[in-house]
């Protein structure tokens, strides 16, 4: 199976097929029908088969999907089955909560942390029996521990210069949470989240709402 | 105006519209073209030029557009010019991130805010002055406080259940940071942030580019 001949739309929905699997897993099922699964998912069954068509023939006439079996070739292709090293720039409450988060060792998704901050306040004193280090030390950590992955929960004006600093350093992704786009090259992956984007979805939604209950 | 008529892809991009547009005044820039929009923004100036039609005659030829004014005016159709009642469920390092999120109050968007957990080691201790209080006490806190939005930072295993609860109390609006879909009526507006699924995003395009650095 050859992950790049898959298309960008497909590789979008993964994540889903893959959180909807892994709670079927909990549930102790073995296997379901693209049917069941479309009706669990609020997708259809068809665009369902399409989609893991791509994978091969995992799913049998009459016999659905094998659900530990799939769960795991998504999560191959998604690139859970290796591991990452990386580092938490922002020791605050988001970056803490980012360390905390069980998800990330319970998938094998990190081999080694690092947070980082710059308020010498918090220098030495440890989140979860990790150390928090000054930014002094970032180039010896990237390089000796092959720090791949940077996360970003810098206010936005300290993140584009960190941004810089991290590249320069041979940080080849980071995950965004600063609500600025960041300037980087072509090779370094950026995957943002603006939470204020969200926020001013649900606003809207809600200011709608609102309007269309005054209105009658 | 009647935000009504404008389609969704548009209400889509009006929250990155808005968030450059306030870059541009801390800048103190007060007009600016749609080319040089187009340039900061990375979208083409036809593209910027169709969107802000929506809003009426908002640039002129040869004058650009008013940053303030359209700021202000993007705004109001984002629902971000009216307060709203909120309550955090989860009194963990991601509600309290939440919480001290100072955007919120910058913004005049949170009039009113509550934070209950269900730990009753957490009665009574205060994030940022406001008090932690207990799931007992949601149903008169949100009558008394006419709250809308509950932003609910639960595990998953948690969140269903919690969410059916604020439902049942009259919340308008949720935002998720379960990573779990909620079962909600129709007219209740769910905004879910999935951050495994971001990650995941970038652990995809991670696992692409060492395959590519490899086969080299």
């Amino acid at each position: 199976m050859d992950a790049k001949e898959i298309s960008k739309a497909v590789i979008k929905r993964l994540p889903r097929y893959y959180r909807y699997l892994g709670e079927l897993m909990e549930e102790k099922v073995e296997r379901i029908s693209s049917n069941d699964l479309s009706k669990k998912m609020h997708v259809t069954a068809s665009q369902i088969r399409q989609d893991l068509n791509n994978f091969g023939g995992f799913g049998q006439q009459g016999y659905g999907y094998n659900v530990k079996y799939l769960y795991h070739e998504i999560g191959k292709i998604l690139g859970l089955d290796k591991t990452y090293n990386l580092i938490i720039i922002g020791a605050g409450n988001l970056g803490q909560a980012i360390a905390n988060y069980a998800n990330f060792e319970r998938r094998g998704f990190v081999a080694k942390v690092g947070i980082f901050d710059i308020n010498p306040v918090l220098e030495g004193i440890s989140v979860r029996g990790i150390e928090i280090r000054m930014i002094n030390s970032l180039p010896e950590f990237i390089r000796e521990n092959q720090v791949e992955i940077a996360i970003l929960t810098l206010p936005k004006n300290k993140a584009k210069e960190m941004a810089k600093v991290l590249i320069d350093n041979g940080i080849k992704a980071i995950w965004n949470f600063a609500h600025t786009d960041l300037d980087a090259p072509e090779d370094v992956i950026v995957e943002n989240v603006h939470l204020s984007e969200s926020l001013m979805a649900l606003s809207y939604n809600l200011s709608q709402y609102r309007n269309e209950h005054t209105e009658k």
